[in-house]
């Protein structure tokens, strides 16, 4: 018998959510309150199938203001006859620490170790936890579970995680790399798997370029490696975000230029990355238009965000000793020829060869005939593993 | 005619030389002043072709007694019989900045730019400048020529040195990556085309493996990219340094341990790394030791720490789109079989294979005969670099 199962997103001003039927796997609806706590909050959804989208503006006070209003869409609707019918809410929590490693039903406890590790996901924890509240006192018979950014990397071996510090840190404050987009990488695996089976999918690194990026290294399944560390601002140029830089520049900066460590950490985080390179903007396809127009940081800033995945790239073949399957996924892997076709020049050598046709038509495979890795362009799903997992929970 | 040229490298508290008759480029002299300003200075040196060490114990006040000490060794042991017949003395100095992308003979604008570059290099620049100046006062009418750790460096491309962060930083601060230990990678590059000749050579991965570590990319004798970065502390996990971390860390632990920036900058440079992961030695040589005696906190150091070359060695195979080459040299990359196999062991991919009985007897070549890689051990020899390219500008 098919469960109706909520795939819940929660941000700081924002809900995104996704019900469907499983284990069909069919989205009924999918949809966005977005400017929470604002007079005008603009809530939008669209009925799975249908291609109008239903948009109104209203005051939302809060989360559970938000989820009031989702709610009483669906009875509307009349997707569901009562709210009841829906038995499990799937929430994607940023950071499960070393708790979890996999997704977990949320009880008092759950949400008691989600608020202590705040500590580790200030911007995100909360909020997410805020969104679990909502359900909780709207949807109170429904299944709550946990599903952590973090817990698909909880495989990597303990060479990729451990930072060469102290090792109280690591004990006493939990200091190690944790990986985020877990379910995106996790997703991919599979949906690559789905396509061209497990043993093309052996040793398959993930790109997950978005405005956040990382990537993942993943052996037979398993997250081995990847890029974004402690916190989601390691690793590659983002968006706003510096990635990798090193740590010998904070407090070289902080002193010559009066800042505190939250000035640096700021900046790091919200002034760098694409935007801080180019003085262009934070979007790649900003930046690519910028450069076709012969703006020169514009094209520096392209040139070290390839450059940096196919750092990346090369880094982790050493994890998996070789590579089947190159995938790239989210804003910018899934939409942008140019960021795949370069990011492939120079791996060659690595059996890596794409179709110029392919790749500019955003096809799902986009190797050459000759290519001894396959090369994929897969829409990235993090709702459907949400749903995959609350509905494993629930039974 | 054949000329004397010194090589110094000066620290803070100790002054190694070199003596050379070049361009044959044959060892005359090789010595250490060490604990220079101590009552109990220790010098040592040794006469090329012999076996036998000089060592005396005297007051030496500061980097000019300690020069004058040398000077008087040399005359005293008729290798000299004139002080002007030290044509060149060249220093090993840290920084260069974007200032000196190769040699330079001394006047009094180097020594300014030297002195101002001591921001980017606070523990070096200021040392080897007083090498200078004791040189400058007791052998005025030798060149003097300032080699630097970070020009050999100069040719990487812009993507590779920049670091993702505002423009700014990098026009107003000279915030990039340098790299460091350039004439290490040089020799290597050098002495290992000379040994298998520039085809072999062109696409090379030079390992620098002592308490510093370092690895460079070098494509037909240039380095393209480096893993130390704005400062020495980046990139690999040495005896008490980190290496690269999640930059979020730094305010991190600043907030939770109510340490200063100064405080977690120490604590980066001198308790982290090997000695701070295994709590046993910052010597690679004690963690083997104690890892074959069942300690897991040092076999974990050693993890993270092939590892992280592995990474390396990988991400660099993008940079030079393949590897013909690859190089271990400096104390532990010479000196420790262990290391190397175990670094090598995931390298198969990369057509990496090494030769036990080879690798175990420090060979210079190690790969096997079916290796498709060359893997060579070599000595490094930063002095000779400095001698070269001293002996170059006297001319």
């Amino acid at each position: 018998m098919s469960q109706k199962i909520l795939a819940i997103n929660a941000g700081s001003s924002s809900l995104k959510f996704k019900l469907y039927d499983m284990p069909e796997e069919v989205v009924l609806v999918s949809g966005l309150v977005d400017r929470i706590s604002h007079e005008d909050a603009i809530f939008t959804y669209k009925i799975g199938g249908h291609s109008d989208k239903h948009e109104t503006t209203q005051p939302v006070k809060d989360h559970t203001a938000a989820v009031q209003l989702v709610i009483d869409a669906l009875l509307g609707s009349g997707l569901i006859q009562d709210k009841s019918e829906i038995v499990g809410v799937g929430h994607r929590v940023s950071h499960g620490g070393r708790y979890y490693t996999q997704s977990v039903e949320i009880n008092d406890d759950v949400a008691e170790k989600i608020d202590e590790l705040s500590v580790l996901s200030p911007l995100h924890n909360p909020v997410n936890l805020l969104g679990i509240q909502a359900f909780e006192k709207l949807l109170p018979d429904a299944k709550e579970v946990a599903v952590f950014d973090t817990s698909f990397h909880s495989t990597m071996p303990r060479k990729a995680f451990m930072y060469a510090l102290p090792y109280k840190y690591y004990t006493e404050d939990g200091v190690r790399r944790y990986g985020f987009h877990g379910q995106s990488h996790q997703y991919i695996y599979s949906e690559a798997t789905r396509l061209v089976g497990e043993q093309a999918t052996s040793k398959l690194i993930s790109c997950h370029l978005g405005n956040g990026a990382s990537i993942c290294a993943i052996k037979d399944g398993k997250s081995v490696n990847t890029s974004m560390g402690f916190t989601p601002l390691a690793g590659l140029v983002m968006g706003t975000r510096s990635g990798d830089v090193d740590p010998e520049i904070l407090p070289f900066l902080e002193e010559e230029h009066h800042l505190s460590s939250e000035d640096v950490r700021s900046m790091l985080n919200h002034d760098s990355g694409l935007k801080g390179l180019s003085d262009v903007s934070n979007d790649v396809r900003d930046v690519l238009d910028a450069e076709s127009q012969g703006n020169d940081r514009a094209k520096l800033a392209l040139e070290v965000y390839v450059h940096q995945i196919q750092e990346y790239i090369g880094s982790y073949t050493t994890d998996l000793e070789g590579l089947t399957t190159l995938v790239f996924t989210a804003g910018v892997g899934e939409h942008s020829a140019p960021i795949r076709q370069r990011v492939c020049e120079r791996l060659g050598y690595l059996g890596v060869k794409i179709d110029d046709a392919k790749n500019q038509a955003n096809e799902i495979e986009i190797q050459a005939d000759d290519s001894r890795v396959k090369v994929m362009v897969i829409p990235t799903d993090e709702e459907l593993i949400i749903a995959r997992d609350t509905q494993k929970i629930v039974g």
